[in-house]
């Protein structure tokens, strides 16, 4: 199916409150936590999604929908977010990506998309062409990915401690990475 | 590592919140939506849940703590919640489950348990010898389980959405089940 966009915006305004719930107040094991060395903390995770508020999802929509295929996307450094996070708590950086989301939110709505410019195109660096659409799609659909990170890393400290029960946890053997 | 008895109520005490930011307002085209037919949507894992409350985990805590390992865990029905949630609103679906996981954490506190106590152990139907502390870990990442399972869930509709960035995207890739 295609992207509609009432839709993903509806996912895009949840995401800041459903990970502000997931980690607001949990013990700092869980949220420095990872699978292993050079993986995302959800504190990492929060960060990269920060970043990709920053200079990601909005900047790549502009591009598509003013210069098209002749100006491929800036290529978006994954963990271009640790010097951004350093020394900042989790309360902070919980309403910074609250604020950027809302505010990209309204720039969204102010881009005033109607459904044909979904199939307006753009040059991702790697991928080749891509529609607004499928960005938009994208953008909503990282959003769950990385919820679903935060909540495997965090599972995954208590592999061992489940112990027979590993067998009926499929979310303690989804390979770990950075997405 | 070993669970840990406040750690994991931490994890417990948020997943009522964090479920409901995710669901609470979101098209219903978000709730229903499974990724074939058989497995769970949102609406389900909810149903899930809520079962869980209701006849699984303190029960087999109490089990444990009372009869030891001579009395097998009664098995738990996986979908044994299908009546209980037809015709019901996410609403009332999210304030039943939010209102049963507060009462068995209280319940849970009342039976004051000590370090030694997780020790102590029961069978279970189908896994054999299991400890109270490998019930109470197991508690805690089912819900994450679950909450991955229903991003996941969620992400599916848009597999196709996304176009080529999928291949960055692996959430669209975990094989899909009830879990």
């Amino acid at each position: 199916m295609e992207v509609h966009l009432e839709e993903a915006k509806a996912i895009l305004a949840t995401t800041p409150s459903s990970i502000t719930k997931l980690l607001d107040g949990l013990p700092e094991v869980w949220i420095d936590c990872r699978e292993a060395p050079g993986t995302f903390s959800p504190r990492d995770v929060l960060g990269h999604l920060i970043y990709g508020e920053q200079v990601d999802w909005i900047p790549r929509a502009r591009i598509i929908l003013e210069q098209g295929e002749s100006r491929p996307f800036d290529p978006f450094d994954r963990a271009g977010f640790q010097q951004f996070i350093a020394g900042k708590s989790v309360d902070e950086l919980l309403a910074t990506f609250s604020a950027l989301r809302k505010e990209n939110l309204k720039t969204l709505d102010a881009l005033k998309l109607q459904p044909a410019m979904l199939d307006r195109t753009g040059t991702h660096p790697a991928l080749g062409r891509v529609t607004l659409g499928q960005l938009i799609a994208t953008w909503a659909v990282h959003d769950l990915g990385h919820i679903a990170q935060i909540v495997r890393v965090m599972s995954r400290r208590y592999r061992d401690a489940v112990g027979p029960w590993r067998a009926y946890l499929p979310i303690l053997d989804i390979p770990s990475g950075n997405s």
